[in-house]
């Protein structure tokens, strides 16, 4: 069974894992305050130029947005994102948990627009009875978005705009930065999302490391006492140096964008393959997810071999199924998916 | 530098990077649900006896003690604890981040005694305004305590008495369990405890895993969608069979029991050389932590070549410090130490 | 100038007032443990005809829900609420702030509909990776709603059933239900609504009391240790027994059915005689609120002598206004504001 | 039956029940946006001497501590009390349900000593891991004390200095202010007590208001968004004008420290009374509550008519019992207890 149900159901890179065993007998400080993490921070920061940025390494997403917005935010503010967003749908209210409201905007493919979060912002700043309501205080963006796509240097920035304008902190959730980055249409580099956003992550799950998020404050000062909000959420790493080994690992000669690279070049081949055999494409996604519209009966075809995911119904007896590609996977493999499609589709239009 | 700071400054047992390496490039399905967990599941049930426990993995130790607290409490109760436990003193405030207050109680050598919690019990029981208190309703303890000490059969089923006369859950944080159990004068089994106590951990992190807790809730049904929370708080790993694989290792024949007994074994080697040496133990501590007295002069020799911790000042000049022994450390770095120690007293002794 | 702007502008109705004076210096037990909060509560359960149920009494709205929500819920639960309800929109993400999320519907004309409803407790339910999602755990409605609008027997019946398939709470915010009971086109009794939900409130801030809102629990037993989480959470009145003071003056003999037949009636006035001069109503309110379409021109000429509210843009150069009667409103009032109205048509017309 | 029972056990005085029926029909805004409480506002800044003092009326006194402190500190950030404070053990664990720690000190007859804080605020900043423990974010003190004792100028002004040099603010709740202005042995006029903090409160429950406190920021913009918060709590009174209608009957001619005033010398003649009839106190209380001890058969005898409070067991068959007094007394109730206190002593000497 080969396996697109998504981008960390395998371990680590090799290279991971040798410096994990590599590292292992040696005594190291706890708690992310050791060498080894020290320079991964350097790494990153110069990955991204900014030679001055606050980074912390936690171990998962969610775990890592809810105490990044809970550090920002004041108890009667919320934090602003797309509908889809993955704190609004798929973190179990983590940040109604931290006591903040996520307010929600309708997002076409899955990105916030800028003139939507002024719209809101500026119709808070008029209302008269303001204090009824939620106060916005933070913009939540994640890039690549839940369907896959990217943002653009010119819609981050007008974001960004709007952010500096009513004085409250962008946030980019980075969990798949890598494919964004990677990815056709993409038009910006590490530093220039770094510079359009005040805070971001840099996401290791999903692209060669165990587990791993970079928490990244652009500015120095931006946030305070953000270890003793770790350590209280359970979210500081007893043996932190595991985050930093593997940071660094990736960092050091920019393992990280060619993992990401290959998850996206794959990704590209399966969906150019899916649309060579007639399959229709649910999102323009150029990232490393593939959203395909296929018949009951193809799924079930491909269900023996591979596995991948139900996103949601279609109409016409179709439904839409997500595959995702990661260093893991490989061109045989996509190969061999699509031979399969190609069938499933050849029977399917028999029938 | 040898390292006495604290057992987990080092990555794990190499069995455990070999069975990472060997799974490392299976998919596996995420979030705790794949055959591996539950193979580590099934092996922790029969270690404890309990065959139908409800098991849970998570990455550490703060986060397991504040979820399970969360998952039990109400908000209006609180959670009975030593003054000197580690949820009262050493998580930032977790339990009260989730809105409920630590009850603590005195508690010689690190115990909290059944008769004092039951006092507690009975008093707010009695109370006409108990609605203007918090109501307790959960007991905490740890085994070891943070003083290293342990608690007997008979202390341990006194509270599990107290708790059950006054319908609460008794909770027993074991990350440092395999000490308790290899430590002289502890008079329980694993199964023993498994059964005086309502929800308990095993601790990964301090005894050969890179990290990881299990908790374990003996009676199925005790808790209800443990895994929503456990979502919420950000402490469900991805790749949780990452866990999974770990607590399979050390509990497949018994490595985590042999594990804990080297390290215990250590500690008596350690404490005896030091009182060979004249020196003064602070606390009685059968696992693997040593309290010693050392003069200012005898910690600054000691320091050069070894790393261990400052606890706390202790009159006529003197200090308490602790060292800790592991899985990692070996009979050379002990005898070492005592030599040094030993040289140490003697030029002391000179001045 | 008089005022329209909402239920809440004046004090109490006069009976209130004297009760007060008259109990002022009788010493009496603080908390709501008085025998004038008892007979209070005796009145309130023959009214609704629930012989067992446990009443609570609040001093205000947003108090008084998101405690009941509270006491209700787990924290990773969510209530279901139309996307206008009070809680969604005017409550300062209070429920939020207690770690829940509102899990809101698209709800026309304010109500929530019981297939809406279930759909989302159905899909829920066969979601996979559900504890990824907010577990719905309550179903908040108010009557009559935010729009003025009114469930019938039939619509509260069909919420009941869903929430008992699923089997979690129906709680019925009655901020106003004094006007819902009085309404045109309600079907229900005050037993039949107590009976058609599991928790509900009587609210008597908006009908006759300086403040002052019961929370009653339909079934003894359903919620436990509600006193502890009202002192909790600020909303345990020292002098208690100045709620039920209040409740029992209005239960005693009807006054506060009185009241809020008064108030609705007024209103339907209100609405006719804006009809009959030309003007268009926003929504069919059955109760004491009125949303009316005006033009900025005449919306000027009346703000002179009259206090209204802006409710919300409506194209074509008008905007919809509310306009709120009370018991404190007098038919004299209506009329001249009805005659100032028709002169603002006619010289709206003019021009 | 005359009550000892507590300050709040009767309604408001009589003018504050005439100034409410004076207003009652007049429209007013809601929320505390009104021109009545505006002028409470204005007459407190000039009784306090801080002209540019922000001033928030609520309910009540927990909510009042819980908003307060939840406005000020982080997450991550606690409360020093003293352990014997309010919010240490009366309000059901308000501050912990807020995600904050209280942290305790040991109080000698109830009052926090600044060299104990300091000592507090310095170990943690010299503590090398202080983010695996709570931040002490803000100090809370109450005057007069839980004990009724009343801090000195000195003792207060060192507090201040302690919250000054480590840039926290210092708190204090005034719940029975009144009565601490009022004490034989205070040194300090309201203007100074505001000065020696950075925010307090000015309770009106205990003191002839119907309910009402007073929280005063003396700095301008030392609190943000302090409205929202409000709301969000359920703490903003809809009909808000009633507190500040209260507020400024009390403080538009100094009714308020004349009724604590009488409060106080009430309590005088009761204590030397007490005294005089050979009973012992157990402690110097110098405000409006007297706690005295009896013997059982003491107790017994005065139950009769008289409501007071068991305060602790004392030894030797005697306990402590609370007797507070109030604007409601009178030197005749007074003297009657007094009466009866010395036939239960002569009683009581003859058996």
């Amino acid at each position: 069974m080969i396996s697109f149900l998504n981008d960390y159901s395998e371990g680590a890179h090799p290279e991971v894992l040798r410096a994990l065993s590599e590292h292992n007998f040696i005594s190291t400080p706890g708690y992310g305050e050791d060498p080894v993490t020290e320079e991964a921070r350097s790494l990153l920061r110069k990955a991204a130029d900014l030679p001055d940025a606050e980074i912390h390494f936690l171990v998962g997403g969610t775990q890592t947005n809810s105490a990044c917005i809970a550090s920002l935010l004041r108890p009667w503010e919320g934090v602003i994102s797309a509908e889809t967003g993955h704190i609004a749908q798929h973190e179990t209210g983590a940040v109604e948990a931290s006591g903040h409201k996520v307010l929600t905007l309708p997002a076409p493919e899955g990105k916030l627009r800028a003139e939507d979060v002024r719209e809101v912002l500026a119709a808070h700043r008029a209302n008269e009875i303001r204090e009824h309501t939620v106060k916005p205080g933070m913009i939540y963006v994640s890039d690549p978005t839940e369907l896959g796509t990217v943002y653009t240097g010119a819609e981050l920035s007008a974001l960004h705009g709007t952010a500096r304008e009513f004085g409250i902190p962008l946030y980019l959730d980075g969990a798949r930065l890598g494919a964004a980055l990677a990815a056709k249409g993409n038009d910006m580099t590490l530093p220039e999302i770094a510079r359009n956003v005040d805070v971001f992550t840099v996401g290791g799950t999903k692209n060669g490391m165990l587990f791993g998020e970079a928490l990244v404050f652009s500015t120095p000062g931006f946030v305070r006492d953000f270890r003793y909000l770790e350590k209280q959420r359970g979210a500081m790493l007893a043996k932190g140096w595991l985050l930093g080994l593997q940071f660094r690992t990736l960092f050091a000669d920019g393992l990280y964008f060619r993992l990401a690279e290959k998850a996206v070049r794959l990704a590209e081949r399966l969906s150019a393959g899916f649309r060579e055999s007639g399959y229709e494409l649910f999102v323009e996604s150029p990232t490393n997810q593939v959203f395909v519209l296929l018949s009951d009966g193809e799924a079930r075809y491909l269900r023996g071999k591979y596995a991948f995911e139900f996103w949601e119904k279609a109409g016409e007896g179709k439904s839409v199924y997500r595959f995702v590609t990661s260093f893991a996977r490989t061109e045989e493999e996509i190969d061999a998916l699509l031979g399969d499609a190609a069938d499933a589709k050849t029977r399917s239009d028999a029938q």
